[in-house]
């Protein structure tokens, strides 16, 4: 793509100033925010197209004309609040704050951006009311609000929009009963009921059944409409006024990528993955998409005497090259389907997250040894402490920030039955960054280090993705938790061709004696290793040593690794709290090492930032430049004391 | 009591021989099974009663005529399985199989003793197919069980009982629509509907709604009846077996303590608690229970012509005095209640544990800011979130093994609102030791850790609790943990009259400068106090620490706390992964202590045991007698090399 374009604020001020039928004007406005949507993910190179615009009419409308907002002459304290619970899309919510002037509009440029817009909500942006983007949070969120208000006497009714993947989780069902109990009719539920989740069709992945027989059953008051009707949205809302009794929910059925043809779930085979739902679009689909949308724009300005809409333009995001960049995903797909052939006991479970975790050739090899579970992790890992006591042995996959703290408890039920079961978390760590905290996961070996009789373990390059599996599957006799980064990595260390896994002991990647840095995975270790060579430059010797146990650590191997060292340092993708960095030194603290004169930990001390990757690391002083820093200063510090 | 009596084996013996109706059969092998009930939970001195006795009738029916078991002529691999998800329900079943001369009749003699039978479902005892005691799980594990049964071409049936509080956790639901989605008919699902939880009546608690309505809606087929009608039972039960397409629940209404007059939940008030959910009889309820269910026995035995019921005796449990002792959670309901009156924004939620976290006075003196959420814990943490955005300062409750593992991700999704919630955990650590691992909580300290901007803080005695949470209400500006041990201890240390709580610091309890052990809570602080005075005697002067802060310490104030001691050991009431001790020897490590010559981290390194609170210290290790002799050894370790 030569160029992004957007809709500027006057075109919107136009719009909004027009005096027009409210049904019209949210229908031209709501077709304006999906271009800014548009260029808003592609200028981040990431985003949720397809649900931004199946949810996208609904919260124009809910903007344009049902909300009472500061500055409509409503208190803050008494206004009415919009959140989404899925969260995943915020792109339509901030197009609608920006548009109308609730958000400045600069900010449409800083999608992923550190310091911009987080890829899901933050309450730093004005208007988030609640951070979200692990699912099925939102009424129950909504009800405290809601019940601190009428402790308070305050006024304001909770709009809380949910996907249709996300009623899949428990807490979703946990949340309704105590919310009808209490009639609180000051909440609205609006499911963006687009029938497609992550992967694929939600009927073919975990069928809701009847959802309006379930939700009634419930205690709430349920209408169902099409939420791309304007006029259907005004005359629900006007009509649910009058419920007084109970909280309500709204099934307003969508289309997922609602705007643009290709995009429309409705155009897919019913089996087919759905090519929407994050990421990116193509140089041709933003240009086919900008073009449809921006036609219908022009059409509807017309026939509404509002003139020509002009957008503006911005430079495309940078293209990325990912050539010789090593994908442990891939990798890790490839090993599974290989031990799988010889391991006729291993099945495979999954969280709707198929194509995220490398199912997908596993899937299609062994059918029937295949599980979709929907997104429900607390069910989907029971379930497999069920299959593995009758003699299965279940590989359960999800995002490791999901898998590690949603079924928290189920892991360690499952751990106290001393079956084995192997854990998979893909997108572990900062990066990437773009989603957001909800799903950068650095506190899944905090999380899980305490479960007894579980190995976590995170491999560092392809070839040791291979060697780990294979490791878990056949050799290690407990269960265990494999950790995954999930974005392309440029490995510039190789391991030594006669490194074999051994539990709790790792290898050294490129020597040296005046310092040693212990680290694990294809990130952190990269960045450790040029800082060595950078380091080298000036005369400081690193020793690199890659352990990929995360809690556990062979007493004897690691008093041999660093025993000559001055200076040992940790290095986390995890908060420094509950990583591994903790569990090495507080092993070296019960080592006698007459040559250590200074330890070291480093990894992630705050919450983790939003942004793109390399603008991420260096932010929380990860990358490779201030690894070195932080190496020389101790070198520093130590060799002036010595000379003292 | 003077004695406790039970039922012999030769007495089931007679009853299972006899050639009587299947029906009234069962009455009567019911009702010595529950005499047996009574016996052992009053030996034990803990169990639940009521659960036992509304469940126990359908727990007969099921072993006495509806499972194919091993040993009837069924492969074990084809064999049906019943288990409870709830758990707590387990002197039934044991009563039970134990009658059926399924488990040796000798265990009846050891509930809740080590090495005996464990207070929760644990499948090291035969028949136990699944851990349980955490709610909610039980569908999944099933349908785990049953998908693989399926894959190998094995066959069997899944019978799984339930509470009916337990219909309230999320991950019941989550796993409704995937096993009806499946159609599992393999899987009857049993809910004990005693009307009653944990405190008082479900309807109070938190109401679960049309539940025959709420059941259909998820695909299941639903049968209703009196689940202590033998004939109904058999009915139902032959019924189901052509139910093909299907999973099926049975939702049995119950009474709780079904069997005993008074200890029926009948007779109770409806805003009353129900006194016999957990914890023994007292010595007069024993004797008036027993004396109840003996005359029935003999009136069913003298009607089938069976002749006398012959009763055994055996000694009663030791009595307990706790005169002197200091009961934490007490001191913390007072401390709350008085922060509370000074604190206007404070509100407090719980799980329906208002009994066992203190919260009956609190609950009592502000009915508005008091918000029973049912067992619930994703909800109610997500709940107080949404509180904590408006305003308030909500402080959450449950036991500590449910509150930081249930809702973990959602305590983190909080954590990164920055505001501030107080979460209270009781029931933490390794004792009491009586309910099992389900309960037991030593990975909290781990499991919550990680999470930014939260402090994890553990008080040693009723001062310190009343210290404590003052200074998180009053003067901790974020979020906070606050880990309570729940069992009365008998506590040797005073704190010294100046010590103030400051963050990150802790204090000397009893100095010594040949080794330091830095420990906190009242349990592990007295058996290291106790140590000290132990070995004192053998001339090894022992410094106590109490560092109350789980996941912080003053690196200065650790220095100068330590600096001179050539031993430091830390002492985990947890895990030693993840645990206070962990952190504490990774922050020594990185301390230069030229005098250091031993570190040393002692805790929980296997899963808890399950016995009696003594006898469990001791087998893990950690009572005054194995701390000194850990202590000693190290000393005469380093005594001899420096000797050398």
């Amino acid at each position: 793509m030569t160029e992004l374009r957007f809709v500027p604020a006057s075109e919107f001020e136009k719009v909004l100033a027009a005096k027009i039928d409210p049904i019209k004007k949210a229908e031209i406005f709501s077709t304006l925010c999906r271009i800014n949507v548009l260029y808003m993910i592609a200028r981040a190179g990431s985003g949720h197209i397809g649900t931004s615009f199946s949810s996208i009419d609904i919260v124009s409308w809910l903007f344009l004309n049902e909300l009472n907002l500061p500055g409509d002459g409503v208190a803050e304290k008494d206004a009415d609040v919009y959140f989404s619970s899925k969260g995943h899309d915020v792109p339509a919510k901030y197009s609608v704050l920006i548009a109308k002037g609730l958000l400045s509009f600069d900010k449409i440029h800083t999608l992923r951006r550190l310091g911009g817009l987080p890829g899901h909500p933050d309450i730093s942006i004005p208007f988030m009311h609640s951070n979200t983007g692990s699912l099925g949070m939102g009424i129950s969120k909504a009800r405290g609000m809601a019940l601190t208000r009428r402790l308070r006497k305050q006024k304001g009714r909770f709009f809380v929009l949910t996907g249709d993947g996300e009623l899949q989780e428990g807490q979703f069902w946990e949340s309704l009963q105590p919310t009808s109990n209490r009639g609180m009719s000051e909440i609205t539920v609006i499911i963006d009921h687009n029938k497609v989740q992550s992967d694929c069709l939600v009927s073919k992945t975990s069928d809701l059944g009847d959802l309006e027989a379930k939700l009634k059953a419930f205690g709430w008051h349920v209408s169902r409409i099409d939420g791309h009707d304007f006029k259907q949205l005004q005359q629900t809302f006007e009509a649910l006024e009058s419920v007084k009794d109970r909280p309500k929910i709204v099934i307003a059925d969508t289309i997922k990528g609602k705007g643009v043809s290709f995009m429309e779930h409705v155009v897919m085979g019913e089996n087919d993955l759905y090519r929407f739902h994050s990421g990116a679009p193509s140089a041709a689909d933003y240009e086919r998409g900008l073009s449809e949308l921006t036609e219908r724009a022009t059409m509807l300005a017309k026939a509404l005497g509002l003139g020509a809409i002009k957008l503006e333009s911005a430079p495309p995001a940078e293209p990325k090259n990912f050539d010789g960049y090593e994908r442990l995903v891939g990798a890790y797909s490839r090993a599974l389907v290989k031990e799988a052939e010889s391991t006729p006991e291993l099945v495979a479970l999954d969280a709707d997250l198929v194509l995220d975790t490398g199912l997908i050739p596993f899937k299609e090899k062994f059918p029937e040894r295949f599980f979709e579970c929907g997104i429900a992790e607390q069910d989907m890992v029971s379930q497999a402490g069920g299959m593995a006591l009758e003699g299965a042995l279940p590989v359960v996959h999800s995002f490791a920030c999901f898998l590690s703290d949603r079924p928290n408890e189920q892991i360690f039920n499952n751990a106290t039955e001393l079956t084995k079961i192997i854990y998979v978390g893909s997108l572990a760590g900062l990066l990437p960054s773009g989603p957001g905290h909800s799903h950068q996961c650095v506190r899944d070996i905090s999380a899980l280090g305490g479960v007894p009789h579980m190995a976590l373990v995170e491999p560092s390059c392809e070839k040791e993705v291979e060697m780990i599996t294979r490791y878990l599957v056949k050799t290690h006799r407990e269960s265990s938790y494999l950790r995954l980064v999930s974005i392309p990595v440029k490995i510039p260390f190789t391991l030594p061709e006669d490194y074999r896994v051994e539990f709790g002991k790792g290898v050294v990647l490129c020597d040296g004696a005046d310092a040693a840095i212990i680290s694990y995975g294809p990130i952190m270790l990269s960045e450790a290793y040029k800082a060595a060579q950078d380091l080298k430059q000036r005369g400081i010797a690193l020793r690199v040593i890659n352990l990929p146990w995360l809690n556990h650590v062979d007493t004897d191997w690691l008093f041999e690794s660093v025993k000559d060292c001055p200076i040992v340092i940790t290095l986390d993708n995890h908060f420094i709290r509950g990583g591994q960095g903790e569990m090495v030194l507080s092993e070296i603290a019960r080592l006698h090492m007459p040559k250590l004169r200074k330890a070291l930990k480093l990894g992630i001390t705050e919450i983790p930032k939003c942004g793109q990757n390399d603008e991420v690391l260096k932010a929380h002083g990860l990358d490779s430049r201030s690894l070195a820093q932080s190496v020389t200063r101790v070198y520093e510090e130590i060799t002036l004391i010595a000379a003292q």
